[in-house]
């Protein structure tokens, strides 16, 4: 094995780790609440012990800001590519919708942290988190707007339309089950259904 | 001052007390998780000495339980009075969600803790918020029946009604703020707007 055959299986091993430790945390500050959680709680979860974690994290603040980090850009970059498609403005909306939704429930415990925990982080992480959830917000904004300039969604204040689907959206996260009666799918299908009929002009 | 007015008043007193307790608990609880709050702390954000709790509640525990009873009753009281009325199914569904977005909204914190900390409570107080929270949706899941059936709302799975207007309502007290650009009741109707609109069949 050469070296850089080498070096890429270590990158990949360790991404890898560091995804999991990270998928781990987030359950169990989802669960127990993120302070009664120890970096030693979150290495024997996984069968590790504290300074397998310890490698790859300096310390449980490190942990949850990488959990707020990735989801904000996991969702941005989701929604940035509906974003682009330049569809009508109520087909634009309710794809926003599904893709929240769905990210939403793909993630259950990480959704939880990260419209829940926010007090948990630094204050210039925090302002740093409360600066992207508006640009995040400002994008459904900006698709509700253009919604209604073409007479199709009444004007109603963005902040409130924002607010109801993303608290709609999140709380799946309280009792949404993979192997429910409905797919993720049906289900954000009904509520693209509800918001697009609910704010029709 | 005779005995039964000196008793009237110890009553009345003991009452405030223990609500003032449970506010500041909410408060605190809703801030910085359930775990990380003591009963020491609870009595000093009152400037009381912690016997002053003890007197009123055994443990931390208890202080959470009594919580969740009194919002669950209070809430139950309010739609039990609303379904008497016998309104028209639309009519009954929106003054219903009206209802619960203006409770969510006039106790932020209490919502926090009731829709996210059900977990610390014991396996035996659990099970029945469970089953009292079963209950509170089945009476906005028969409003929606009623209205399936009078022809006036689609026929959607009513669990995804529920849990569609108890997100959108319960995500307000993540950003309500009492002297905010709506009222309460604005928001509310807003939210009524966008649920009967959008169910309508």
């Amino acid at each position: 094995m050469n070296l850089k055959v080498r070096e890429e299986l270590k990158a990949k091993k360790q991404a890898y780790v560091q995804e999991e430790i990270l998928t781990a945390a987030a359950t169990l500050f989802a669960e127990t609440g993120i302070r009664a959680v120890t970096i030693d709680d979150i290495a024997k979860s996984l069968g590790y012990t504290k300074s397998v974690v310890y490698y790859y994290f300096k310390n449980k603040n490190q942990v949850l800001w990488e959990i707020f980090q990735r989801i904000h850009e996991a969702w941005w970059q989701d929604m940035v590519a509906i974003i682009e498609t330049d569809l009508p403005a109520d087909e634009l909306l309710g794809a926003m919708i599904r893709k929240h939704a769905l990210n939403v429930m793909g993630r259950a415990a990480w959704t939880a942290i990260y419209f829940r925990d926010q007090g948990e982080l630094t204050d210039d992480q925090q302002k740093i988190i409360v600066k992207r959830k508006r640009e995040y917000d400002q994008l459904f904004k900006n698709a509700y707007v253009k919604g209604v300039e073409a007479g199709i969604f009444r004007d109603i204040p963005t902040y409130l339309i924002v607010s109801s689907i993303i608290g709609m959206c999140n709380f799946t996260h309280a009792w949404f089950k993979p192997k429910g009666q409905l797919s993720p799918n049906d289900i954000a299908n009904h509520y693209v259904e509800i918001i697009l009929n609910g704010c029709k002009a």
